[in-house]
């Protein structure tokens, strides 16, 4: 049986499940799977950006081709943990940080970081992230191969075209 | 001074900053933009797909608006670290982990996990991790807020148009 | 404002924060304190009891007074993750075991024990706990001070007789 | 053999062990089970009761029915371990902890909190738990599961009416 | 006020406490010291050994002179904590080892060693203690500096002759 | 082959060797063990505590005969590594603190206690030790049993009366 | 297949290859092996130094026979990361540190140590490393036995004398 | 004062001392430096490489400039301490490997590695080093940058030259 989410019919989901495929399929293609009219399918959309559940587009790359060869997290430390906001503030100027999160467990806080090479990464710990006031310590594990890196996959089936 | 990548010149560059930019901009506006045919864009960005520079396209959606409350991040201890390979394919079977990375440091192998709640969590971990044969323990810690998510962000500079 | 339950009304609810403020006040006092009839106290009770919102009722004693004068916490680690019910069932016939948790973190399980005393809680650890088959280890720690030992204290406010 | 406690007789412990069983056990039912008068049972528990044993009793209700969602522990590290008290002083005003410990082990503090859901406990930790002075940084584990939750048992037997 | 110990009367304590500090005090100056005659002294001498209270003597040498060098700490992993007895028997037949407790914390087993140099440790470490079946890992600190080093001071106080 | 040691002969070492066995040795028995008078063996006895070979004598008592039911071990963290020795200043005050150790690993100090109960523990720990200006945080560890506790045995060999 | 690396041919490589098996070759040789001046061979060397390539040369010696007895590695942690930079100042004034590492993991700075004993390196941690400002805690662990000690081979092959 | 060491006189240490400095410096220099014949020099030379104080001598080469741009320490957990001598055989055939340690601490093994990148780390991690029966994990740490890399430095002074 398919998902269900408040405030979206069996259409909805149909056009998301669409796109979550493949983001570049045109409207008309769409409109074509569900027999519905174009103009419909641009209501559903932006309801569901309305509804802040399609958040936008976004192309995806080989950060490695593009020279960035280094993935690795880094849980933080910090003096106190009430500094927690303004350290935040200061990371979020270091574009290399792509995630953030405040975790359970012991890291204070919790960073993926995409850099060029360990010449990078060297630079951006020593004289970015460690340089904020308020981070005590960090601790970096470098990925070194990631086999799986994918969107979670909707229950959204029996759709009228597959 | 922009990126330079083998292969590419600064036309490739300027169709992957748009793109990056918003994924769903119609070729019509991007060879405006970048003052060539359609033609050429179509070209170029074949080119970049088949250098699997471009791996495609993504929805960018709200995980929590569609009923996934829950990220962790699950650290594996293998009871043999040779027995990597007969782990990973068992876990690529599991959907909600969207990440499964190797890494330096303590664990065998470091997964990121989206799911529904927290009764779908412990399902996860009781049921399908931990049921693997070769997982000997894992170490979870649970997203509790994520400030920063996005995209590594390519020096990309002076567009005709910008 | 005052919590709200599905299924349960205001009066439910004033029941509720009566009988968690004292179980042993007599259904004639709550009868008087909502100002409905005994036979109403009991229909609710019986109501909240068959939702299992209401599981029963607890002396709270000294265990210290009792002889029971080690309060500890222990975190335990199987041999492979999958045994993981096989030996909760032999811990559950351990009555020193008052709370058994399957956590996130680095313990496959966490246990909080109740004994009389030291030697107690050798011999639990060492020819109970340890003995069984898939323990791999375990780390304990003695609570020494418990200055907080409560329950939750809902919200329910706004009683006709406050 | 029955247990043993200073002060306490046979008469003591048969009541107090009908009551860890059923705390709402009317006081005739309890005097009819002992052979002795009413008024006998109220003088016991009275002495019970002033010696501390009998310390009130408690409403078991479950958490998850009522919107409390989650459980879990927090070791909490100090920056001076000499700042103990006032820590203390501070936590004790959060109604959500409902256990606090002084442990050995790693950590200074040792909590157990019952709150709503995941939101609410990143508010506690960031907003109130974190927020204190003297707090250096916590770490969180989440209880995914709780099979076991119950009382110690006393080994008080041979009750004339069992 | 002094200690009270369960069977022991003022002159039995006052004869421990000279003992304590000069275990090598004739019998004829501790029944000096006490005002009662030497037979007094054997009697009780005798009692307290009888009571397996004074379990005998122990001359105080500097293992660095006699070219004991290194005194470490050792935490012991074992397989399956419930192998302990076996392991503590092994253990028991190497005389480097002159303490072996069973702790809270991570060990299963928790050594005092010493031996007379680096070297020495290595072999123990090599080919004593891990190669006993059963021992997963160890976990070594060499203790570089010892700055106390005494026993427990009883408080006996308030002899006649001090 | 016996053990050698600068500045000592055969007949030191069977000295030392007989008052290792049992330090309240009369002299007359031993220079009768020895084949040399008593003289002699005063000589060498006021040898060796000059060269603080021999340190003293120790009664071996049973703690926990005498109400010290209590030994543990605690890992001390200091704010700062180099408040090392105004730190140990304090602690030696704690006469419950019968060896402190700077070792390797992880601990800034590594004391071994030995105390009356669970409550005295916390008493030293609460007041005592982590009241100390410098002590960041402590890691304890407590003893559950201890089969093995003896001295190191020296390779003696040889003596004539053996 | 040869290594390749910029701005060296294979001549360059051979004689490389020549002096890391034996630094002490004489020029002489170097240019009979290699089918090519004495000068040649200056030249190259001169081009390699220039290239930093060849950084100089280092007597192999024993540390042990020369009364260097303990080798280890300590782990610094730092009260802020930010103050890298002057301690490694004062850490490099301490001449028994052969090598300092910033690296990923829990530890600011990591140090191999040579010394001379134990005495030595208690010394060195407590009076000079421990000293310095800024050092929070060490983590010191004691190599003791290196069965492997050795240079990367490089993969150059096919030399014409081989 | 200078260093004393065991069969070595002024001379030995003299010529030690230019070697360490320059292992290059041609035996003519030495010997006009110490003011003796190079057949002396030569006999000594020889004396210190019988004595294994000398062992060899080591082009220092820029491993980065090689293309070996990472270098890493790892722990190594063994599913048995007692296994140490067959992991260690299967150890030394990994070029990479460039010391091997057995430590105090917590790891089994600990191991210095030089490889050129981070695909080739990956690549010993999992097909070279985890694939060795006997290793149960490892705990990896990279070397981002490193600012000291020296030889110890002998006391070795008051030469007639200098």
């Amino acid at each position: 049986m398919g998902l269900k989410v408040n405030g979206l019919d069996d259409l909805d989901l149909q056009i998301l499940d669409i796109l979550i495929n493949d983001s570049r399929t045109p409207f008309l293609e769409i409109s074509r799977q569900c027999h519905v009219s174009g103009g419909t399918i641009h209501v559903r959309m932006k309801k569901m950006e309305d509804m802040n559940i399609i958040k936008g587009t976004k192309l995806l790359i080989d950060p490695v081709k593009l020279g960035y060869d280094v993935c690795c997290f880094i849980g933080v430390y910090l003096d106190k943990a009430k500094d927690f906001k303004t350290v935040v503030e200061q990371l979020s100027l270091i574009k290399e940080i792509v995630e953030l999160h405040y975790t359970t467990g012991e890291y204070a806080l919790f960073l993926k970081i995409i850099c060029k090479n360990i010449n990078d990464l060297q630079n951006l710990l020593m004289n970015r992230i460690q340089a904020i006031d308020g981070v005590q310590r960090t601790d970096t594990f470098v990925s070194l191969f990631q086999p799986i890196d994918r969107n979670i996959e909707l229950n959204i089936r029996n759709h009228p075209d597959e």
